[in-house]
């Protein structure tokens, strides 16, 4: 996972996939120190970051491996504080199509599993060259 | 059901209820001509419609028949045409809290039940009297 | 311009186009009775059918008058009450691009003019023939 | 400025406020290289923060300095690449009420200040003490 998806974790390894099945993926942040924000919780951003690399994740395990896919949209609802520690995101693809792949991820911490925060999104995929 | 929520039905038995189950439910649109755009899909003012009562139906079912709760924001992807005939959509509560509810709602069509639109929205919910 | 945009008057004068200005225009809700939820106030369905007029004016005007754009995203906020009367949208085409339109809509009504519901949404350009 | 948003630039000076108005203000992003992703444009964790900072100065400008609100939904389209160099989010508040801040936000770069990426959130705000 590591060899195939190296922009994951340039510099750092808080971030990465955990698992790719047809449909989706699940992906994980380790949230340290450095993703908290005031309050001890995981930050907003960090958690856009989840979100985002779990859209990216699914467009390079199913539309190939192309690093032009840009994200056009996002829509992120935060619902309850997350602590420090792993929190992972499930990404279900809702459409792949030719130019769009539109998705959502259900990102869930602590000990119980709770959804801490849901995003949907939408990829641009290039069109391929002929 | 329709006693419940009579509101759904006001002069029209288009979209309606089809389950209350802990934590969502499921609410369907029967797709008329009236509902239909050029191209005879689904017009967008329908599946938002459709999507905007699912939470509705779920703050009702959850927080309790409260008529004062209102939309404060949907965000909703539409992926693929819906034709005529009935659109089901299954709604998730991602979190009840005192004084909002967010949630998700798959829509479905079609005879393979494909996703043909994807909401996410939240519901205010006025404080209880005391 | 209801020559041209027959479409938003479909069976009703209650939605039209007040003015097209480059990289924008601006349309119109007169909302009566039949626009109205409990508590006589705008329902979310019609400002977003609105919203939605008011993306759709901004392709045709701007891209082409080309049956076939949809809609594939759109976020509403509701901020306010709107009592019944006209609902002005003010709309801003954030990007044209050759397949996507993003455009943004600021609906205002009543005496002072007051924001009741914001949008952004995004329409897909379909490729011209050749 | 710094003096009193300290969390805004917590071990860096990429993020500042550069000005607060009546019912806005404006932020920016001096984009270095740790804010690009593969393709020398802005990253899209970059940009939701800085849209997500617009609406927290906002907040503490014009409800108080409250440590304790939170950014409940944001939504943001990448409409262009940004390239390295500054950002300016232009952020207006379209509603401020007791327990909710809803905003957006128009994030323009380059040399002709093109927008290159617009958002809308919402801020929670807690109840004041007694």
């Amino acid at each position: 996972m590591e060899r195939e998806f190296p922009q994951l974790n340039s510099g750092t390894s808080s971030f990465y996939a955990t698992a790719v099945v047809p449909g989706g993926c699940s992906v994980r942040l380790d949230a340290t120190e450095k993703h908290l924000r005031p309050g001890n919780t995981v930050s907003g951003p960090s958690l856009f970051t989840l979100a985002d690399i779990g859209g990216y994740v699914c467009v390079l395990s199913h539309a190939g491996p192309d690093a032009l896919s840009v994200t056009t949209n996002l829509n992120i609802n935060f619902v309850r504080k997350a602590p420090a520690g792993p929190v992972d995101g499930h990404c279900r693809i809702i459409k792949l199509g030719r130019s769009l792949m539109v998705f959502e991820i259900d990102m869930r911490a602590g000990a119980e599993g709770v959804t801490v925060a849901h995003a949907t999104g939408t990829y641009s995929i290039p069109p391929k060259p002929k």
